[in-house]
């Protein structure tokens, strides 16, 4: 079979997120990878950048501008929220823009503006494939909206005990653990491997973190009604990874048999959901570097409550593998090229 | 001043939470250490079991025996759960026995058995001095129940709210993570550091880990009525500490101010909890080694609920400095004697 | 192009090494994986034992016998030493064995009986393409020998000054760090996750370490004469990963571009080693996951030394991908096949 | 008793260094803190600073001036190099200034000039009182210099071998592992979480760490002749500790039971040293936090090198603890006046 050549260019190439769609994609065999570009890097090599990246390494990582990104088939932004609007707006219709930043996730503007603080960008196709309808919505899109990582593994938790009916809307509440990685390559003292090597810290509590608005929406899709969300990110001593303890109150009458078959109805097709057989729990090492999401759920009766544990590489399927997979969709492409389910461990 | 001289036996002296009970009575200035037990090590030198004590590096460790911990004052036991009654019932009356493990804190013979499977061995004082009407119960107490280290943070945490009536009894839910010293030093694959390194997963979940019904207990307490738990522990990749997120539903009108003042006046004058300032969030690294419980809450209005974060050290203030601070006050000592309140960070 | 299919079996699929060539072979395109096999954990899913291998997590481990191996094209034994010899011995001279064990890699059966006191089995061809001579042997093998991991990043480091006589054999120096898989799943107290997250100890020190003789033995080759080594081995704090720091006295009158150029006429066709720019040094964090072996060097003038650094994955390179690249040349398939080069970083 | 109150000030608080200092100081016996001072943290509260240090947690940072640190018994200085001797040189003869920085280790001009680039600040007594003849320069002295963390190791494992006169001096070689919080608490990128956590990587190869010539400055002092040194420094994933492993050529003749003897003699009576029994090694791990060096040591015969492993916290013996060991001898105080020798573990 003749290969696609799908000509690729990505912007925001020196962060986290930009290096792992490089990583991906330097191994996706319908993709040539096009303009590499940055802001404070450009004129770098690649490998100064990302010295772990030694296909690319050579590759000199260009500015990040409208000349530079045109003329591919698909453009992936990684930058800081409020950036990719204006780059996106001078790209052709007909050009795949993939945006793994927050921009155009939400479709409240009010929303929006509430937890950024600037004008709304609009709403794109989101690019959660396992969600309900998103699969149509991806395909020959041209715009996409890469979930955030925590949103990614809260929705892949909870959703199906929602659309299935079996959830109470009123009352989750959600607690995860991230990676050190998922805060980018910012040079904050807190983010210092002194700060996080041996130690663990919440931050955002209370309702103000950005991903929360994410969640409560992809869960309203889910359920038909509002849903609201108590929800609670720690910072974990490692780099990349995160578990999200997920709960929500069950519907009086619920059993253990109904929640158990919601899940596995949902996922049982999915090639990048695995819900584990009983008695086993997500690990994070699990899925490193890999594009699976790992779930398990009990049903603790006494509390009224079914817990829902989801292990997420924060950089693979929160993020840059989510992303491709995506773009598979939207191109045609089988949805698992270039990516793997297998996580390096231990 | 002449210092008193109160003679101590330590049993399982060659697990995690016997080791810090002797780190911190080696530079007790009341104490001397007398018989130094433990089973399958006994014979050897402290030394090789416990490389990080090297003021007692010399000692060799002695068989666990009515014998050897005979004629002390005070008997620390860091035993397995089921093995206390038995060493505790040989020893006199007046001597103050702290039993480290899980077999007399709870009340309910019947939970006991459904979560321990043994018979139940009697309910002594709690050795949570920060409980209201702790300190009381442990003055002149010759029999002390050391918490376990995930009910020492939740119940630090929760407590106040339900003491001033501000949370909704039915439906608190609980996640914390913990370093890897809270499962001992058992050999099991999954606490293999190449396992853990890099990555977290949750374990007991749904109900099944067996200090749930010992935080329901303490709740209750405070509350005055049964209150009910969904409680996830998780296990992080670091050595030591527990980041606990607590959240219970907040009664109608409560607010803001009202919270923070009930907290405030619970804490203000405890030597070992720290209720952070506003905008400065719990880190386990913060507490490494040291007795203190640091704890910092917020109020999302949005969701209903007051969010408790705390951090302690699992085996100091989780286990043997708060071991120590019971014994302190059952012997009248000033309770924060031998103990530091600053952690070893970063 | 016909892809061909290769079948594969792999013998020790629980242990570290096993499920690293079990992650690689895969995604191999040209392989099927066959018979999956163990030992005490034979009759599980492959999931219960290696939860990050989703795509085969369904596959049932079955006992390590000939009846269970034989039929393949290829075997891989992950297996302690001593006991490939035996299972090799029982399979057809026509097909592939690849031992990542240590039982074939010492030529001299006196030293072999020496360090692991056990009779000599024979010698393989030496599975590290790289060093002078080792494509040949492997072209067509049908027993090859996987080098240790130690060694790997020890002859990388230094076999090209010694090839270009640049190099006293009469003093190496060499201090490695690895990650704790390097010691296998073993049960040991040492290896623990609460006794290794955050610290660092050495072990094997004197010339203890089996590796040593495998490591003066690989130098020798490229010196011509025997070369003497001091070797220390330490275990870091990360689940993989070997940084190598090798040094050995340089013949007078070398200068650095010399040296620089030794290592660049070695390396610079390899697809798997990268010597880095100047200024730039190796991390493991780099290689994680990766068959890239980094390499920088320096010329310590003052000291009459040249210090090599060497990261690796002792996984990957150092085992089970140095296998696959192995096996790839020994079928006569592209080196590089369903290996990648990138590293799963940060 | 009576104890003294000798009135210290702390400057340059805000690093790990002077965070190290105050932590040691809190619980000091004979110490009261006075001025904490540091420059661009002036005005907050230590807590925000420095969270792990409760009980100063109200006190506020002062401007680092002449006019505060004066009026105190003793004064450390935390300070980058360069800085220390001109704050010094304002204060009175008799007060103790303890310089926990470079500025005033090196004796020779033309060295520190090579190696830091400004001008040479002179040279005061050398805490590291361990070494021969050094407690008797720090008894009564007004003016130290703290030894640089891989110094203290380095010497700490060499300095009796080469007072016996049993290593040769031009070929001792030095491979360290040093925890983050050597780098300082600098916002770099390679000292971020995300891109320590789970990797290590050398720095400063070839001679050229800042620490290597006062290295050979003290390994001089013991062999009466000039040492030559190859150092390589490197980072481990851990927040703490060093981990030196100090190789050097045995004189012809030597045996294992001198060296033995040699280490014994120097350290049997030493209170923070610790050569470890036979077959046990030196672990970071067991020195968190502890004022001790565990030592152990090796004889490979083939190789003709003894290998000395040293384990230090690289704050606390390293630095803040050497430190205070060295206050304690200069103002005729107990040696080990509010030192600990046991190590937070595990």
């Amino acid at each position: 079979m003749e290969r696609m050549s799908i000509s690729v260019a990505v912007s925001g190439a020196s962060g986290y997120a930009g290096g792992e769609v490089l990583r991906l994609l330097s191994t996706h065999p319908d993709v040539t990878i096009g303009a590499i570009a940055a802001h404070s890097s450009a004129g770098s090599r690649l490998g100064e950048v990302q010295p772990h990246l030694h296909s690319l390494a050579d590759r000199i990582i260009e500015e990040t501008s409208t000349d530079n990104l045109t003329g591919h088939d698909v453009v992936f932004l990684a930058l800081p929220h409020g950036a990719s609007a204006e780059v996106a707006a001078q790209l052709p219709d007909d050009v795949l823009v993939i945006d793994a930043g927050a921009d155009h996730r939400l479709e409240d503007a009010d929303t929006w503006q509430r937890f950024y603080g600037s004008a709304h960008a609009g709403t794109w196709p989101y690019g959660l494939p396992e969600l309900p309808g998103a699969r149509e919505a991806l395909r020959g899109a041209r715009r996409i909206a890469v979930p955030g990582c925590y949103p990614t593994s809260a929705l892949l938790a909870l959703t199906p005990g929602f659309t299935a009916g079996l959830l109470q809307p009123d009352d989750v509440v959600i607690v995860s653990a991230s990676g050190a990685s998922g805060a980018g390559k910012a040079q904050k003292t807190h983010l210092l491997g002194s700060e996080m090597m041996g130690g663990m810290s919440p931050y955002g509590v209370g309702g103000g973190h950005r991903h929360t608005p994410e969640i409560e929406q992809g869960l309203g899709w889910a359920a038909g009604t509002p849903v609201t969300v108590s929800f609670t990110p720690t910072l974990a001593p490692m780099a990349r990874g995160i578990l999200t303890t997920a709960t929500a109150r069950v519907i009086a009458g619920t059993t253990a048999a109904q929640l158990r078959e919601a899940w596995e109805a949902a996922y049982d097709d999915e090639p990048f959901v695995t819900l584990l057989p009983d008695g086993q729990w997500p690990a994070t090492k699990s899925v490193l570097g890999s594009n699976t999401a790992q779930l398990q759920l009990a049903f603790d009766e006494h509390a009224g409550r079914v817990i829902i544990s989801c292990a997420i590489d924060n950089l693979t399927k929160g993020t840059a593998g989510g992303a491709v997979q995506s773009m598979n969709i939207a191109l045609g492409l089988p949805e698992t090229t270039g990516l793997t389910g297998s996580g390096v461990a231990p």
